[in-house]
């Protein structure tokens, strides 16, 4: 895999600026806690996983310039605030703290830099962990028809989300590698276009996908051209109730009027034992600007900003699918049933 | 209504470009067969309604220039050729047709601008029925609860794409004139973003509403902020399924889960005597460049188009939504349930 939206450093990381994406490609030095933060808000690295990944690296770019006690609280109290819904940001943070703590303040730099390396690490293997169990349900589908497996995903939970091959794409790599035949229906995503880095990763590695609005995926389902939906996840209830991209809802709806299979592929981190179900997960609404102002390419190829509504608007950036509509759960420990989910994190 | 996006003239039509809004306000002239049936294909004159009356007074223009029985066969098959998915258009097509087949050449002109203003008459004055019928529901609405009845509303199916106050924004600007707070989900629509059409006309109306992402939609409804939705159709079957705007079928569904009323509302010429269901409809497929290119205002207040995406892009442009979604369909002779629309019919 040569495409890696995080490069850890000796004192630094670069990161993928993905803001920029697909339209150009540009690599951030980040070798301070606020700067972290910041790429965090601005969404200049975004996905779930790479979000707790970055946040641990935030956590050990603080230590390096002050590692007190209290310079560890403000680092873990700065970055918590970035984003709201996706909880492996918290997961990344609990960890870094908890190994921190007990550690004498001369030894929190180095300690806080292995221990990111370390769920960098972590998060690569539970990616590729994921791709094996996702490539058994894509090999079954594939079993059962001629032709290529048609996959819709929301989003981008791929390789730019992650730190490796994905979550919600990593099965669908794992496929490509195999030569089983697959074909991506890729939803725009808006407000923030992320469909169009999904586009773009799967391209890049010669994966077929065809993009389309985000309003075509109930009709492609009505007319029995997808075989099985794969999206990413921000935070998973106990219950298996999953906050996704807005928009993932109403795909999993329609999955499920038309008998398709819905799954969600998330590392173990994604799921947060303080919530019982979906009723608890924050939602973050995030600015008007964002629908109401977009990038693209003028006539000179040049990356222009546009506006194309003036008035109100309203931008929760996360929905929450019920359970009920999920067929399973791809972690790196396995495939779930999200009435089993306890007894997953149990084993 | 000071708001008219076709004005007939004595020789010639004035349509408002909508390609333009609502960016400018910009009218055109259209004197000739050919122009008028390019208005429809480009999208400049759109919505079912609007549409069939565009034809009509192409079929009118066209006679103005040669009468001959050839002439009308030509105009007639020219301009069911723009767009497959409104039967509006077939509709006013086979109404001038017949009206004009009996007469003899030299009566030909006349005759058919007398009908095409008949046509759009009756289309101003289905839009008020419409209204009045609608009126019923969301006044019974507002009784259940204080606060305004919160309706959302996808792709324009108002003044814009009518000749009078629209179909599914009929009742809501009845309600507003009538003194019922209404307030306004707009769905953006992509990929053309009708939906800043509707939050265009709404506010100039002085109509409360706030545009969301098409993905915001099931969330806002599992949040129980919508009390009821209204769309337009631009075709109904038989027995009711409805083709509607790509990403309707998405609203339909979550309303469903959700018990939210879900209305279409059409002129009766929306009907198609010959589907028997959705099956039947034809769904246009359109450009992938309207998925990959957008238009906007850059910094300088211009209108401007980027290109957003450059790979592999599918568009349809409608979808199905099945009878068994649609709580009652809002027509010029009353509110309707879609097991019943023969009855309707017949009476």
């Amino acid at each position: 895999m040569t495409l890696n939206p995080l490069i850890p450093g000796s004192g630094s990381i670069r990161i993928l600026d993905q803001c920029l994406l697909p339209y150009a490609e540009t690599w951030r030095e980040i070798d301070t806690l606020e700067a972290c933060a910041r790429a965090i808000e601005t969404m200049q690295v975004r996905g779930a996983p790479l979000i707790g990944v970055t946040a641990a690296f935030g956590v050990a770019l603080a230590m390096r310039a002050n590692a007190s006690d209290t310079a560890l609280a403000e680092a873990v109290a700065r970055l918590a605030r970035t984003r709201p819904t996706a909880v492996n940001l918290h997961w990344a943070l609990a960890r870094m703290r908890e190994k921190l703590a007990a550690a004498p303040a001369s030894e929190r730099a180095a300690i806080a830099w292995r221990e990111a390396l370390a769920i960098h690490a972590d998060d690569i293997a539970a990616n590729a962990a994921i791709g094996r169990h996702g490539l058994a349900l894509i090999a079954e589908q594939a079993a059962r028809k001629p032709g290529p497996v048609r996959i819709m995903t929301h989003c981008n939970a791929g390789a730019l989300a992650t730190s490796g091959w994905g979550t919600a794409l990593a099965p669908v790599y794992a496929a490509h590698a195999a030569g089983i035949p697959v074909s991506l229906w890729v939803s725009e995503t808006r407000p923030r276009n992320q469909g169009l880095l999904s586009a773009w990763e799967l391209s890049r590695e010669g994966v077929p996908n065809t993009l389309i609005a985000d309003n075509a995926a109930g009709h492609l389902m009505q007319r029995g051209e997808v075989d099985m939906l794969i999206v990413g996840a921000d935070r998973i209830a106990q219950n298996g109730d999953t906050a996704n991209k807005i928009g993932t809802y109403l795909k999993a709806l329609a999955a499920a009027a038309h008998k398709i299979p819905f799954y969600v592929a998330a590392p173990t981190s994604t799921f947060d034992a303080a919530c019982a179900d979906g009723g608890g997960i924050p939602i973050e609404n995030r600015s008007a600007a964002e629908v109401q102002r977009l990038s693209g390419l003028n006539e000179l190829q040049q990356k222009t900003e546009v506006c194309i509504f003036a008035g109100h608007c309203a931008n929760p950036a996360f929905d929450v699918t019920p359970a009920a509509l999920i067929t399973a759960i791809l972690t790196e420990r396995g495939s779930v049933a999200p009435a089993n989910i306890a007894t997953l994190l149990d084993s």
